[in-house]
């Protein structure tokens, strides 16, 4: 966890402005092949800055000129720095460097970036790295590796303080001032008994505002709120939210504390679960975390395309009802050109409510024992917003397209119908998908609208049989 | 910020179930008027267990009932599970209590609590209360109050901890010892010019591991990141992200120290930010913070109908699209057949390149000057993609639907042009809508659907034209 960064300037923007010419003055010398001049700019650039450039110099230069540029920083720079690439510019870099550069750079890594990294390595790659360590590391990184992915025991770092029970404050505060600088965090320490199962925390603030002869035992905290190894991060994340820790213990079946897990962590895992989400919600069906670019063309094929073909399928369906009133659409042939407008209208509706109840069940704002309240809900909004559009609607048809009443008539009350059958089928499908364990995210827009069209065509179509027969 | 928090079982399910046990054992105490009680069972929930069932008694026995639970919390409780209640239950509350109650729950809360809740009361209200203030008080929380909404400022607190430069880590120490249980965070400390410009940053891991006679601004952060009080939420929330840090320093536009902001407030503001970008990529678009639930009938329509109204306008057109090809469709009626199938693949396609890159943009991960890069990348999928998908159609339409090889054809090289066009519109509008400065979430599903629409009618009825003459 990076607490304070140093950054070169003043003015916020003015900075970032300056440490893309710095970025771009180091390329152009790389190029030049003037190396001790880039060196000497390279304190310019943060952390941050410096993983970017190195990814720069390696599509531009080449890795091995990329590989240059990371031997120039001092080794624990590296290793932050390191961690912040791409897995792909990891793997090339690991695969060329030296052993011993790679047992160095591993060896400077704070744990849970280590895994982090070794997690996206292939695996020839994470025993070569692995072979320079000492069995009991070996065994440890293994156990990590091993949890799930996305599983609270992948968040999680194994260093933090251990205090014991019988200590004093100020017996506490020396051993923080001993190991404080090894540890992820010492803002928040943990008590455990000989079995290793967590007794109770202590905040590095409750330390610093109490007597130094006070026992721990007196003042930790013993109802703490932990979370099970193999808890999805998500429920996680769902806990950080509501109580605003700044850590979270982990504990293993046998309640043993095996971790921490940082916000920091939790941040980012919440960033990639919600992207997980909206892109679920748009159809797009992936499971890794990467970025737009870094997915490959044929992976995004993959992850875009069964969604697709699903919602084709659908859609043949909604041909098939065309089909049958086909009759029906040769006798009165203005009527086809108000369906894209149905159809639009219901699946844009439909799409409106299903985002809102999924997002608000990803919240926990919506569960799905609050159906009928949604529904009912759903309800009076879609027909007050059914009644505005098929009024706007209905002026439209009978004034700037001059067509009959009866016609005018047919749409705007299949509008209504539509918009109703559209909005609670976007409130409800989600909570069933909820309450039968399918992803929530995937009745969204796309898969509401598919439907939607099919009930557009019918509703529209079989109700221009009765009303055209009226008059 | 709540750095711990006690819970009252060991299995953290068992822990939910118990809670919502308890919940309903207080809530027919209540019923019963078995006052007291009801007040012995209270101390097994937490803040916010307690919180939910403030609102809970509020609906089912209203709130008068409430706010005799209230009144058996102890006052920094009270203050606590107040801060946690919505602003509808906050005002009725605060509307029948005595004004010293008022006063006494005020004068508990954490700063950065008092201003969420000033902010969502009405102004009447606030004025009650801000009544029961000093002066200097009043003139702190007008201020703020003055921030405008989702600003730095709106999100900061002013309660942090001020080192001197010639101090020693001892004596700085023992200032926290005497102010630390006062601040909203003691973990980042900062040091102040008598111009009340910032110098640098400490954090306690440093003085807790450094020796206590060593001086303040030896050990001090100089190039600190901070941010502007006006800047926006999503730029204070990148902040964040890049950095990890769990509190930043807010200046002022003369670079004055002004506040702090700390990690759970940002978490709060991420995660509405997000939601705001997901109803907005659905066509809702609403201003206000508030779940589900909480948002009335009447604004709920007023948030979904505009886009609505205009996406309808957009399929107004695509209707005008068809009415001119409207000989067309009643010479070959068998055409109409595969409309709704290419306006659904359409939309789906385009929908999700848009969301792709409208997350790729909100991450930082993509942007406008990226536009060649996106575009080039779009063209590759969508080729893919639509091959993929042309090929069932293909087969379906000639072997199950038995329609001749030239609808066949028209059917998929329409297909192919669609999902190519709607590809590369959905990945290059976002970029478009964040250079000229719309917020790219409104280039989402429904928007780019919508488009594709009559892109559709347009490509498929011309090219029907065309090789229908051809055989």
């Amino acid at each position: 966890m990076v607490i304070l960064c140093a950054m070169t300037s003043e003015e916020k923007t003015y900075e970032e402005d300056l440490a893309e010419e710095t970025q771009a003055e180091i390329l152009d010398l790389l190029k030049a092949k003037n190396y001790i001049a880039a060196r000497k700019k390279l304190h310019l650039l943060d952390d941050i800055e410096t993983a970017e450039l190195i990814t720069e110099t390696e599509n531009r230069l080449g890795i091995e000129i990329a590989i240059v540029l990371l031997r120039m920083l001092k080794k624990d720079q590296a290793a932050e720095v390191f961690s912040r690439l791409s897995p792909e510019d990891q793997t090339g870099i690991i695969t060329r460097i030296t052993d011993y550069e790679i047992k160095t750079i591993i060896d400077e890594m704070d744990f849970d970036d280590m895994i982090d990294v070794l997690e996206e390595l292939p695996a020839n790659i994470v025993d070569k790295i692995l072979e320079k360590s000492t069995p009991a590391e070996r065994k440890l990184v293994n156990t990590f590796l091993n949890y799930p992915e996305d599983s609270a025991g992948s968040l999680m770092t194994p260093s933090y303080v251990t205090l014991q029970q019988e200590w004093t404050v100020g017996r506490a505060l020396k051993h923080i001032k001993a190991v404080g600088m090894r540890s992820e965090t010492v803002y928040t320490c943990y008590v455990k008994d000989r079995g290793r199962r967590l007794l109770g925390v202590v905040s590095l603030r409750d330390l610093v505002t109490r007597d130094a002869d006070e026992l721990i035992s007196e003042i930790m905290i013993e109802d703490v709120v932990f979370v099970n190894v193999l808890d999805d991060r998500e429920e996680v994340s769902e806990v950080f939210k509501r109580y605003e820790f700044f850590a979270i213990p982990v504990v293993d079946n046998e309640k043993r504390l095996v971790g921490i897990i940082t916000f920091d962590d939790i941040l980012k895992a919440i960033e990639e679960e919600t992207t997980e989400d909206i892109e679920r919600m748009a159809g797009v069906i992936g499971t890794d975390d990467k970025g737009y670019f870094e997915t490959s063309i044929l992976r995004q094929v993959r992850n875009r395309l069964p969604w697709l073909i699903i919602l084709m399928a659908s859609a043949m369906l909604t041909g098939l009802v065309i089909a049958y009133y086909e009759m029906q659409l040769a006798a009165i042939p203005s009527l086809i050109i108000y369906l894209p407008l149905l159809m639009g209208t219901g699946g844009n509706a439909g799409s409106q409510s299903a985002t809102l109840i999924i997002r608000g069940l990803a919240l926990g704002e919506v569960a799905p024992k609050n159906a009928l309240k949604v529904l009912f809900r759903e309800l009076r909004i879609s027909l007050l917003t059914a009644l505005a559009l098929s009024a706007i609607n209905m002026t439209k048809i009978l004034l700037l397209d001059g067509q009959p009443i009866e016609i005018a008539l047919t749409v705007c009350s299949a509008q209504i119908i539509i918009v109703v059958i559209a909005k609670s089928l976007g409130g409800m499908l989600p909570l069933l998908a909820k309450r039968v364990g399918i992803d929530p995210a995937l009745m969204a827009g796309p898969f509401i609208a598919s439907l939607v069209d099919t009930f557009t065509c019918f509703v529209y179509l079989s109700l221009s049989i009765v009303i055209l027969s009226l008059f």
